[in-house]
């Protein structure tokens, strides 16, 4: 840990919780949850750890804010399911100049992990009437201090 | 049949066919078809009876011309299962002034027929720029003109 | 009113409150929710209705009990929107031999009425190791009389 | 590549190829795909692989075979439309002793590359009547002999 700046250290972030049951419908002839079920939680989580920090969905998009991702990934510890009560955990790992590292571990109400993944964003701020690609934007330092715990 | 008009004798509507296949997360515990997945489909092969006429969605998308939905309604006959070669068979059943029914029957490949549905749509223009509550429109002759099978 | 039996006046039934938050994939480019996913709220609420009256869907899946539906069918009356805090009001409408009618109504939080449907189930209680078509079954009036209101 | 086994050199992969079409429903408001809906389209391209070699998703079943997750991953590359023709290629990447890689890449009718990604799934093969946790198996030699092109 010798590496890691002052700084960083001093920063604890800001975790959320977001609640979520497994329905029968997300669920799959063997009977257990079938996995991009996990992704579409990891979404839903995300805006919930923004809304968390002050900045809920509609929010963000008055701003013409927005944060596609570049890339996900996911590790399956145990299978969830029908009815099972779980929660997704969600933080942010690690900010980059333009882009952002959202960790999720999601655990079933008894305490089991079931999976553990992470998203990667970027931030973008797309004004209004104006078209064409959208490239991402350097994340500004007010942005990254709302996640920091106090 | 004394009653239909003759106008309306002479104008066989046209059909459209949307493929498809029950994929294995479409399907639940009880190892079949998660109803709302028809559903899904049925607005899939309204999309395709469009674009069959002339209006892929692209263009409708363009001429900002949308058709929200004010009722739908299925019946089961046979449950799908995992793998099952599918085809939603799509037609216009009525045209109201603004609004439109239109009529899915859904088969398996070996011809049994699984389920058939409607869904009420309302047309709308939405003009660039125009924020606020949309309105059904009076569906122009032209666009019911067009599912009239040759 | 006076065409009521009293046995129905006397014999209110169940309500239960299924909450849900309209996700961000649940919408579509229209920025509303895509309407299927009605379905499966309309899904979980019925399983949450059986939990309500003291069958939650793990003592139904142990007992060898489904509900397959034999019909569904909805009306939109506004457009949700993502982030839109619902809840799905869920009884049974009415109990025939065989079948059962669950009704679902859908409010936002602020009152606003969003939508309301129904789905047409039948009763089944698959013996372990029988395989073979299901069939519906007589419902037993120990679980009709579960959903009167007390 | 002077590292590389010559019997490795010697059998190259089958790829399969499973078709799609971006429906309106999978797109969110942004207007583009919903990313979860990738994950979709990986687990049935994977059905498909396996159906290519000799081993549709019913053979599967009645042998009792599954193949569930263990980690799942994806970069995108560019955002799939509403409408959009794609195509999902997919090959076995890596074979372990009881897991195996599965890659998928997703292109556009166009040839523009949408997304990259891959599953990690064990090989199970669960008897009938037996019940309890399933372990992963060694996979049979003449399993990974399918996926070798000709």
């Amino acid at each position: 840990m010798s590496g890691a700046s002052p700084a960083a250290e001093a920063l604890p972030t800001v975790t959320s919780v977001y609640r979520c049951k497994v329905a029968w419908g997300e669920c799959d002839p063997a009977g257990i949850i079938f996995y991009p079920t996990y992704f579409h939680w990891f979404d839903s989580a995300t805006w919930q750890l923004f809304a968390h920090v002050g900045l809920p969905m509609l929010r963000l998009l008055a701003d013409g804010n927005m944060m596609p991702l570049v890339a996900a990934d996911i590790r399956f510890h145990n299978p969830a399911k029908p009815g099972d009560e779980c929660e997704v955990r969600t933080r942010i790992e690690r900010w980059g100049g333009k882009s952002f590292v959202v960790a999720h571990d999601v655990y079933r109400a008894d305490g089991e992990l079931l999976a553990t993944g992470t998203e990667t964003r970027v931030w973008i701020c797309k004004l209004e009437g104006v078209t064409g690609p959208m490239t991402a934007q350097t994340i500004p330092a007010e942005l990254k201090a709302r996640f920091c715990a106090k």
